[in-house]
């Protein structure tokens, strides 16, 4: 016998953002910062993320401005480029992944880094108004933070910082947060990744649910 | 002052994994399953997950054997298909996406389904002995235990089955472990995704950590 199962995704995106609603605690964020943060959740499949999440006051004002301009998104990996939803986007704007550029090996052993950091040496040209997403590599957070300390390096609009795991996320989170170098977005903690990321990114690039 | 932080991507694989055996509670695993978890919990950032995965005894051996014999990877999502590190395969493996084939829109209004579940109807060529990898649309798995309760249609070597979310992810891996028609891992309940399921696939390709 065929497995029966809801088919419409117009359904499925209704159901289980009214599901997040109505089981997260959502109190403390605005109406922008909400949207993002319920499909943040609907990405990990885990209400309770919420509670991990910081924004600072107009991020998502920032972020969704600068797309709507035409800022380029620079993501720090495939699987975060990939999951943007194109035709979400309000100016065909350009998802920009450098890591698997080929000179990015030798940048990465004359830094002594890993390629993750040293990709984003080729972000410059395009860094200045940009949305930056970073939603796997901590060593990208650190990377970023630190080219950012030299005033000549150019600002990007907002900052969505949500590297995961067990070495150095937490720690290039709390170091983001911690300076706010323009308006930014982290998931405290290891949690995190590419489809949490993505989720920020494409609420902020259309309110469309 | 800059941050520092480890930029040694061996030390950080090394140091990542150390945290997870110490913390996870792993002894219900064999030793190849076991290599398979601590990489799906890396991917997620989340001790504790480990309570979450199932595998029929043998599916590591039989995804392995499969890979190493030179079977495709068919993924349900691009996010689960980028995710692929091509240098861990034993056989130059194909890495099969075929959501964003551009008869698929069509096909999925014929079906009256999402695009998800009708792109696998382009796997059929694929499909005998091939390792699947779901890790984004429960439609997606439930079509394909659909698609399988046809004794014709060819049978993939194993099944990665974990879709994310809060409508019928749940369901759909209850389903897949309810009629096991191949060697098969979930993530019981709403979490999974594609990072989780993207370190399932790398961990089975190679042991190497």
């Amino acid at each position: 016998m065929p497995w029966t199962y809801e088919t419409d995704g117009a359904a499925i995106y209704r159901q289980s953002f009214a599901t997040i609603r109505a089981e997260a605690d959502l109190g403390r964020f605005d109406a922008d910062e909400e949207q993002v943060v319920v499909r943040m959740i609907h990405a990990a499949g885990m209400v309770g993320l919420e509670n991990f999440v910081k924004m600072t006051p107009g991020f998502v004002t920032a972020a969704r401005t600068a797309l709507e301009n035409g800022a380029p998104i620079l993501c720090d990996a495939r699987m975060v480029s990939e999951g943007v939803t194109r035709f979400r986007l309000p100016a065909d704007n350009p998802v920009i992944c450098t890591l698997h550029d080929p000179e990015v090996p030798d940048m990465a052993k004359a830094m002594s880094n890993t390629r993750s950091a040293a990709a984003l040496e080729l972000w410059r040209p395009h860094l200045d108004g940009a949305l930056v997403a970073i939603g796997n590599a901590p060593t990208a957070l650190f990377h970023l933070l630190n080219m950012l300390e030299d005033p000549d390096c150019p600002r990007p609009a907002a900052i969505i910082g949500c590297p995961v795991g067990f070495v150095g996320a937490m720690e290039s989170k709390d170091a983001l947060w911690q300076v706010q170098p323009v308006p930014s977005c982290i998931v405290e903690g290891r949690l995190g990744g590419s489809a949490i990321t993505v989720a920020a990114i494409n609420a902020i690039a259309s309110r469309k649910e």
